[in-house]
């Protein structure tokens, strides 16, 4: 399950709530199972799971008709299902043999209500949950349902749950960490694959091109292709463009796809020929700052404490003038996760938090450099979910 | 340009607002052609743009500062910028020559404000916004922030946005037309590439691989990619899965990616050898119905009245119990923009439209088949964007 459901029992105990409720299709997809293509790919689409305290009710989903399909092909954990407004489809359920067709059919059967809301209003008081302290998470709902809730329900006490969400998830499963592993590799193998385009007059489109492919060929999907030569590489977000490659540039790539619906985020560094001394040596340092986070990352260290050794580590190593506001994020269905490893973080981490441990050095003008990898906090360390060692790479010009 | 700023200042005049606020994304590079990597991959990024009244100030974007790589890479037509935050980077002013770099350097010169919610409100403050009539675009908005709004600018009267923003977005410009002719076309070609690994015992996943590598080849990014084989091809929102195809059975494509930011949403069919004549006869009542709505429409007419011309022709073609409850929708930076072609709809066609007309037919257990193209509406009548004529294909066996 990709649910830790014994750390959101315990946080809605600590908050005393009798319920929560899920609405940004990370939280729907996190706490259900249920992966609605709608509201991943637009906003606005309307998906809740609501899921009451022990002994206050039973989980439930809350959909649009259109996307029952959805739900009985992937059968979520979450079985109870709770539909809304009309689609029209032909059944002939002597023809519906499939099993995937019969959960259609049964999921069809229950009475559709007018709209999200009202499923919504009707859920928590079948449940008995109307005079209850809910946490909503405020981010995926329509702004103005809100307002109507707190008028249809006014004896609930609503809280606001994005940060109860993002806490709770902070901590992955085993299933998490399998599917994280299978991307942070996904995007490893793709930057083979872009490199092995790299050769002098290749595009950056040209690579970016060749990563997303990779990407897809595994079995992601793409989200993130930051890929920049030269000059360019020191732009952070740069987006891919049709400057050309030459030989002794420095390659940046800050990128990762989804798999299975959990992200990737990783960067490596190319050059095309031989590395300038300048670059190897600034490169150097920059690894160094992961590897040592990755030497010393136990469960308990507070994320400002391990900022502070990493930047103090680059900075020995061979940036003195190096200067971060982090040096990464948890990584997971939303690519910055809880914790923040920043300056100013009250964060600890905790056994089974997945990492994005980043040094990146910008130089406007001339080159940018960047070594990120994720890790995953076990008992006795970090397990990094490379397979490569991050050492600045020479493509043959 | 791809904003309507005709169309902009005549809905502004007529709901006398001396400003709009635009806060999600496809709002934000509608507005100002900013398209800013952070806020299109995840929620939670704020990037605003401020557009006030002829005569009552100027434009301005609203970003991170470890976002004006990209304003200085793609020179949005906004070219005032107020940035937020810290994002450390090392600028040899002697080394950058670039004018990607020159423009970069000049845009992290500006102050930085502490969060988003200041520079707005600062942003307003100094325009001389803060007594004004302002419509804010609530759904890209943080949450809480509605609240301190109100709070530190007491005498501006707030009005949401986002049905604004997507009735000027509904009359696309031609540069807008441009793109989304582009997106279509890339997605028949990427349907082209599926069905070339069509075979028997080729996976529903084989089918959906090809078709979006052949989408980024030609320069777009994978969106949606519902591709069923048979029984599966009746699930709307198939996600394609290990089924293997088998001779005589339909594939349904409801497919398409982005282009420069643009969405496709087209559908295709076809079969593994010859074509059911059950098939034949179903898919030839829904094309009707499709080409009905080419040859009818024009400005002017009602969106409920072409439904109503659609669906009729659907039945007197052939499948006498049609029924749906749209026949399509617009389409632009959102998969479904303005108009909604529905029964209940109000909306009236005018020049400059993109719809997406179609006419899905779902049959569970048997088959689902589905015709829909994309096209503008001309002052004489549709364009269509389309390369392909949408009959029933055969794969050879």
């Amino acid at each position: 399950m990709l649910l830790n459901q014994p750390r959101l029992l315990e946080r809605m105990a600590d908050l005393q709530l009798d319920a929560v409720v899920a609405t940004a299709p990370e939280n729907v997809t996190y706490l259900s199972g249920f992966w609605a293509l709608s509201q991943w790919i637009r906003r606005g689409p309307q998906v809740y799971v609501v899921w009451p305290a022990v002994g206050k009710g039973v989980p439930e989903i809350i959909t649009s008709t259109s996307t029952l399909d959805l739900v009985a092909d992937q059968i979520p954990w979450v079985s109870n299902v709770r539909r809304y407004g009309d689609f029209h489809v032909e059944v002939d359920p002597g023809m519906a043999e499939d099993p995937v067709d019969q959960r259609h059919i049964a999921l069809r059967d229950a009475p559709a209500y007018r709209d999200a809301l009202m499923a919504l209003v009707t859920s928590l008081a079948e449940q008995g949950l109307t005079a209850a302290r809910i946490a909503i998470d405020e981010t995926g709902l329509e702004p103005s349902h809100m307002g109507e809730l707190k008028m249809r329900l006014p004896n609930i006490t609503w809280v606001p749950a994005a940060g109860l969400f993002r806490a709770v998830r902070a901590v992955k499963t085993e299933e998490e960490i399998d599917r994280l592993r299978q991307v942070a590799q996904i995007s490893e193998r793709s930057i083979q694959a872009a490199l092995a385009v790299a050769r002098e007059g290749a595009r950056e489109l040209d690579l970016a091109r060749a990563f997303h492919i990779q990407t897809i060929k595994d079995g992601g999907f793409p989200v993130l292709g930051c890929i920049g030569f030269g000059e360019r590489s020191a732009l952070a977000n740069v987006q891919p463009s049709e400057r050309r490659l030459r030989a002794g540039e420095i390659i940046r790539f800050d990128v990762g796809g989804r798999y299975q619906h959990y992200r990737a985020d990783i960067a490596r560094n190319a050059v095309l020929g031989a590395a300038p001394p300048e670059a190897r040596r600034l490169h150097h340092a920059l690894l160094r700052g992961v590897q040592h986070a990755c030497e010393i990352i136990r469960p308990g260290m507070s994320a400002a404490g391990l900022f502070e050794e990493v930047t103090n580590v680059v900075q020995k190593e061979g940036i003195a003038h190096y200067k971060r506001d982090h040096v990464g994020h948890g990584i997971g269905l939303d690519g910055y996760d809880a914790p923040s490893l920043s300056v100013r973080s009250n964060d600890t981490l905790e056994e089974g938090m997945v990492l994005c441990i980043e040094t990146p050095y910008y130089e406007i003008g001339r080159w940018g450099l960047q070594v990120e990898d994720m890790i995953v906090v076990r008992r006795d360390g970090a397990e990094r979910l490379m397979m490569t060692d991050g050492n600045l790479m020479e493509v043959p010009s």
